[in-house]
């Protein structure tokens, strides 16, 4: 009996790019319970492994990712409690995953082909960067089976603005890449044929790229993203002031000075 | 002598769509102290009744609704307080008009033809979907009177970007619709002649949903959206589990599972 | 020996608009401590002067602004504490000239032609309003030297998606402007033998208002963005009473029922 395959895949490139690839075809990569373990764990370990810069996720199959379990969530109902505790559970397990990739330190980007719904659309969603193949779509069609997209929507509307978060979610329907582009959900929508190579350049860019200023910069524009502005300008100048005093910013400054290229000590 | 016409028409279809048609024409559908009590009673209104699922505000006339009226306002300044306490009066209505929107348990769409100016533009910003005719326009034209808009502000400022918005109010220029959809302040600019049917559509689209749902999510939108992330994902995730237990969840979930249309309880 | 060129001119129009123009074209209009000084004096000064109705910031030169000068930053090091104590003092004085145009009672508009790059770039950002030539282009580089563009991040976040800045922000890539455009960062790319006609016309169009009134709104704007809803109605109520006590309120909604042209009283 051949073992299960992997449903979610690694490949690390010499040049420090991951690749995380969602591989449950067969459920249309739906975060189940083992699904979101496997996320949560794959981007614990990709912040604190030095060789990874940059994580690209990605997905096989036509879905990039379905959202949530439903057959999964429904046998939660033959518990004692009609499953509250179980869903409180997959709950706060989802949400510790996408506010993981919000909080690893490595920037991360989303490579969508097929369509993105409900939670799938979340993690599109709390990705540092997202491009799309144009074929892709978009949707948080929750409201259809009477369960209102309510934690995708914390992403969403962190990304795009109210009008638009509501016609997505109030409707359900689906959102072109193109569309998705415009309104801001993602940063590009490309020629299917051209999307990896579009997102591993980009990728392999910010690799290049000193990893503590990488770390510095993520975790702080989260953190100012929520401050009134003069908390966040004391709080930025603060992080100024230490990542100009760190090794890779003297290195970066005077390696610029004198027009050559930057030696990173954090690689 | 003719009874006064209805400055707000009702008009409710079978499947749940209440029109509010603004009728004060004679007053450019100016929001006057009788025109903010008949908003104000009608959202409430609809809100409690069960057979109202979707509401659009619709207008008659050339003008959408320009803003409060400059007539009633300037008699308030014959009080011996030159009217202060007047104008707290009027301005806590329409405050609470607008935030009643924010509050209405309906999904609330504007259907805007011709301009929408000052508060207008407010009412236009504070409901959850506007789609208008590509021939309408928006301002916030207070500057041009020595009175800067900044009630319709507030509602503005949570639709569009600081420069889009900072724009608006310093200039007091007209927005074309196709301008206003770019931005963000409405969802879609399309043909006049198209506009009753684009916004019936996804009026009665919505309306098809479950009441509960859409009332837990669009209470749950405008809540977390003043949230830090952390507390929005604590506070969503008990949503989706108290949202789980609802008997529309497991009904619309169990119709999807078993490919057939489901039969919300709260209709 | 011919004194120093000044490194920030000032002009002021008969009709209230002052230009204050970058000029230290040598060094890219970097934001060394004298630029810095120079500017927060100016909106300082600008903000008190009667005369002065709106601020454009335009520059000399290829470069809009280079951003920090490195050369100065670099020469800190030197200091027993690594420069520590230096570059927190360049910082807050920065930051303080940022939250300047923020705080300033007159209406900011950056003119942009050229490179806008790092805190040049945040300067834009931090203006009310922003044209650019559609050969401008801009950028947060810093990530390319080893130190993160931090505060340039917390203007950039609070125009733009988070996508769109972070994309700016890992990549350190141009934008050009009308991309710039396309995203919230600035208003209008327009040609560039256009830009100083259009940029002046909007800024006496907007010194042709009341100088109250624009102060009165500026300074509402900004506060209530950062309120949850209901108070942002409860303080912009307010605001708009006062206004309405103010004599350009009466006077302004006056001359609009009599159809005559205001007199403003604070001009």
């Amino acid at each position: 009996m051949p073992a299960e395959p992997d449903i979610l895949l690694r490949t690390l490139t010499d040049d420090g790019v991951l690749r995380l690839t969602l591989n449950d075809v067969a459920r249309r990569n739906a975060l189940s319970e083992a699904m979101l373990s496997e996320l949560g764990r794959a981007f614990t370990a990709a912040g604190r492994d030095s060789a990874v810069r940059v994580i690209v996720l990605a997905a096989n199959g036509p879905a990039f990712c379905a959202g949530h379990d439903l057959k999964e969530m429904t046998a939660g109902r033959a518990a004692p409690d009609g499953g509250r505790a179980y869903f409180a559970s997959v709950m706060a397990q989802c949400s510790a995953v996408m506010q993981g990739i919000v909080q690893c330190p490595k920037p991360v980007i989303a490579e969508v082909t097929g369509v993105a719904t409900a939670a799938g659309c979340q993690l599109v969603a709390s990705c540092d960067l997202a491009i799309a193949a144009d074929t892709a779509r978009f949707s948080t069609p929750g409201v259809h089976i009477g369960l209102f997209c309510s934690t995708p929507m914390v992403a969403l509307s962190r990304n795009i603005s109210n009008k638009h978060a509501m016609e997505m979610l109030l409707t359900g329907d689906m959102t072109p890449a193109p569309r998705a582009a415009e309104i801001g959900l993602i940063n590009y929508a490309v020629p299917a044929a051209e999307l990896t190579t579009t997102t591993m350049e980009m990728a392999r860019k910010i690799a290049s790229k000193s990893g503590m200023t990488l770390a510095t910069g993520k975790r702080a524009f989260y953190a100012q993203r929520e401050m009134p502005l003069a908390d966040a300008y004391d709080y930025a100048s603060q992080v100024m002031v230490e990542n100009m005093l760190a090794h890779d910013a003297e290195e970066g400054i005077g390696a610029f000075i004198e027009k050559r290229a930057p030696q990173w000590q954090d690689r």
